[in-house]
């Protein structure tokens, strides 16, 4: 069974790589891979088409589009343009058939973890990047908008839980109810399974953010069905939970003594116990006394400030188009 | 006409002061100040009781309480527990009927203001050191709050309009009506006439927060008419409007020269300019070309951090009571 | 006498345009504009040229170059980069005839300020967005910097006194007795006399820090003589005195009076008092009692965002150029 | 061998604890343990006595005591309050026999870590909160000092290695050099090797900073040796090794399973590897590819904040006694 747990990882990518036989078929799945010319991104779209998708990826039907670059932390104007336009020209695809680049359009961009705590901060700094425009209507009237062709953007920072004291879920469908925009976009730190995607890549999905994703662990959902919105998700992986750093390195010590060694005995016991078993067991021995525990390297701190500018610029560019000709 | 300019001071006591005849009476308004024994802080309470007092204010109906002690910003425990004390208490009066420490009784605590700019991020701050208590009831259940009696607590940082796009008024509005509280306080940085208020003052009044108050000048107002919640406000004064400052200085330069100098002609002037044609003079010079300017002294980065923590800890003196026993 | 009072701006070009008959010549001073083609920046270099221009002008002998332009502070990524490239051209300008871009040449880049209180934050901020490079080379030792000819770059962020207890000073004179850098660059904010200057202007000097400049007030001198380094500065204007500001309202409200009223006595005043006097009355009246107050515009922390980075920006392109090719 | 392996952890009273019979005899290590009448806090000294202690143990000779709580992190003022006063006492022991109180002393205090990760920014945090004196000798003169006995208090955040490209030993040195302390008290964010340390644990130790020993992994070592003035260090474990971690869990899990399981080839196999080997292992998997990863868990934030403030306190307390009577 694939979903006895549920959040190894935030990223489709890497669920569709778990998978035995790793770029075989699942049934209600497919996969896209591809670069663009000149390019040093690669791209990755997995949409999960039904339910029999949904059950064997544990995580709802939609597309979830991956950019990856191994440096895209470096501090490197020109690749982070790049990004950033491959971002809004994805964001762009997701919303074919919209007129989102209308003036009548309103986008609320949700600032999604806490901005005290480096690897889930990515959420705040993007809204700290992020230029809105919503109020330039209500300030200069109608007649600023005449002549333009730019859709309305607004922004916040719902702050988490253990400061508030509501949920992200209540707070935004407040301002939903008074504020009625047409799309959401969430921002979000996310967990990964594997160290290297750490601060490498960007997820983008049009299935919003569901119970128990990102690094601060949601518990109510994000999404279409629970705001009443269209909802987008925009995420990086920040942290890999103990759990998963802990599985990955009893695999490879395993591997690495069943090579040519006399611990028959142990090579045996692998065989007999599943992946997810051992996982399971993992989870249950690491877990109870703290509580989850992640993982994060020591230099998250600068990839968080370099990829929220990529990504609020993704936005910028996404709905206000180039900046000057 | 007292109220030919708006904003002058977010202070009620500096509003009072500046009646001719200072102490004097003004239909409308009433005034009490004292000492408690032993204590090192100055009250004031100014209540405008009726229309008048409001029209010759400047200012809604309600009471308008003045903590006032000069080293307020001092890092001296033990004072800032008494003035923390003296806050629970005045909050405490002004919630006299309600069953305000009730555990139904739910407080929405809001942040006012921009937390990346130094004099403006008091109520973020204050959010910051704020215990909010309302998601233990919705982690541990209702058995939580059994034998307890102990007011919910919730809190929430809007935000700028620059940075959100969306009013403050706007985002609460969303958030009570999701949250249902029945009580919001909102802290906030204000503007005081006198330099010598900054960070040695703080205001705590039942009428909410007015058009054109603060440091960052809202513009809808936060009251119970407009929520439909009683909203009490905290404030500390940490910046003076440039205007302010340069009438003031303009005054004593005039009463300076006039003091046996043979300047004659400028005295006779003097005396045939109101202070508030002197002042509207003054603003209209100084502000088209750039927007209010205000002035704040050096070391407002001490005295919003100290602040901010008595400020949070009154309001846990006054929901919660003492911490231990 | 122009000298009386010290600190009226930072800025050499304010200085120069405040000689009666703007523009005029000064004994020992020059002054060169331009444009370079299609740019929207305006140069200005004022050279204080011997002892006579020293005392006229209040300041050390040595270059000022101005960066203007009216937008700096604006969110455009192309406008920022042209800014960059022109401050870089002039730091190299400024060092012509030295070998800076040499593999041994160690800058030091010392960020000024308090990065606290938003309008002081310049010099922490850029610090914040500098690439330094002097680690790499202890950790990957010599063969990493082979065949690159790249400068050593180091930084180091002081604190102020009241946070550290020690002169900015002290704590340089250490560093570059262990550390030996071939010049130091420092940043910080500044105050200028005028408010249409801040946030519009920067000012690149080859004459270090001199006691009393700055936001902060150092009171020892960061100069080639006192630290035994050349010492380049950097700044960006972000407050002005408040004396400044009453002086220029005081002067605008008696021309506003003058025209036509029959306030004929205050006109003869006006012309018996110097503008030195004026200015020295007020500072008088406004200091003693709360000291040195600064005024600021409340989006001051957009402008020191952004200015931070295309300072940290200027100064990558002037020792590393471009970053690819 | 014990110390096949560094950095375990930075805490002697764990590397004490890991022995086989814990709490047996080491030869060169004593150990005391106690509590205060009516603390909660429980107290335990490591001294390493000579050469045989420190290899044994892997530390430099001297004493480390240790100050614990489990709920160190919590929000409870009084609480902290008897921390910071056992804190004190603490300090006082280690320098007894110096006039550490006297007007000429002068403690300088180094905030190491880096200020932008959360679990790094102990020591930053701490000086932010730490009330400096020095200056207030230069700027009043020594006449502030009469009468007063005061030792003089400086303090310095080095930054990190990547923000300034040098060594914090390096600057150091010069500050030194410049100023000349009697002590050095450095704060440091460490590592555990339990998570149950985390927040919960203060150690105080007249041995400095060894190289590795940190969240940030110095290298060079800042000690009475180098720096040539004696170097107290206070830190606080804010982050476990994630090799630790799976250590730990491995351990768990050849426990559990060799209860009544069939796996008898692993029961074998566990008995002829030591610990020591099994940890080695585990980090060769874990760090070739990474480099140091560490867990931290998720209110991480909060525990820094408190604490931070907790011995920014006790500092006070120790050189400056009760502030009011």
């Amino acid at each position: 069974m694939k979903n006895t747990f549920e959040v190894r990882t935030d990223l489709a990518v890497e669920e569709k790589e778990s998978f035995p036989g790793n770029g075989g078929e699942i049934s209600g799945v497919s996969l896209r891979e591809w670069h663009r010319a000149d390019s040093r991104i690669k791209m990755t779209e997995v949409k999960i088409l039904d339910k029999k998708g949904e059950k064997a990826m544990g995580k709802p039907m939609g597309s979830y589009i991956t950019l990856e670059a191994d440096q895209l932390s470096r501090k490197d104007e020109n690749y982070h343009r790049e990004v950033s336009e491959e971002l809004a020209r994805q964001i762009g695809q997701l919303l074919e058939g919209e007129d989102y680049r209308a003036s009548g359009f309103h986008v609320l961009v949700v600032g999604l973890g806490n901005s005290s705590v480096t690897p889930d901060s990515l959420g705040p700094r993007v809204l700290n990047n992020l230029q809105v425009t919503r109020h330039l209507k209500v300030q200069y009237g109608d007649e600023f908008w005449n002549g333009r062709s730019m859709p309305v953007i607004s922004g916040i920072v719902p702050g988490v839980m253990a400061q508030t004291g509501m949920e992200s879920a209540e707070i935004l469908k407040g301002i939903i109810h008074e504020t009625k925009p047409n799309l959401i976009i969430a921002i979000d730190a996310l967990a990964a399974r594997s160290v290297k995607r750490l601060g490498t890549t960007i997820q983008l999905t049009d299935t919003g953010i569901h119970p128990g994703s990102g690094v601060g662990n949601h518990r109510h959902s994000l999404t279409r069905e629970s705001l009443g919105v269209p909802v987008m998700a925009i995420g990086v992986p920040t942290v890999v939970g103990a759990a998963a750093i802990v599985h990955d390195t009893v695999s490879a010590m395993i591997a690495a003594l069943s090579k040519g060694m006399e611990t028959k005995g142990m090579g045996d016991f692998v065989g007999s116990m599943s992946s997810d078993e051992q996982y399971d067991l993992i989870r249950e021995l690491l877990e109870p006394e703290f509580g989850p525990l992640y993982v994060t390297p020591p230099d998250i701190d600068e990839t968080v400030k370099e990829l929220s500018y990529t990504i609020s610029e993704g936005i910028h560019l996404a709905f206000m188009g180039e900046e000057e000709e």
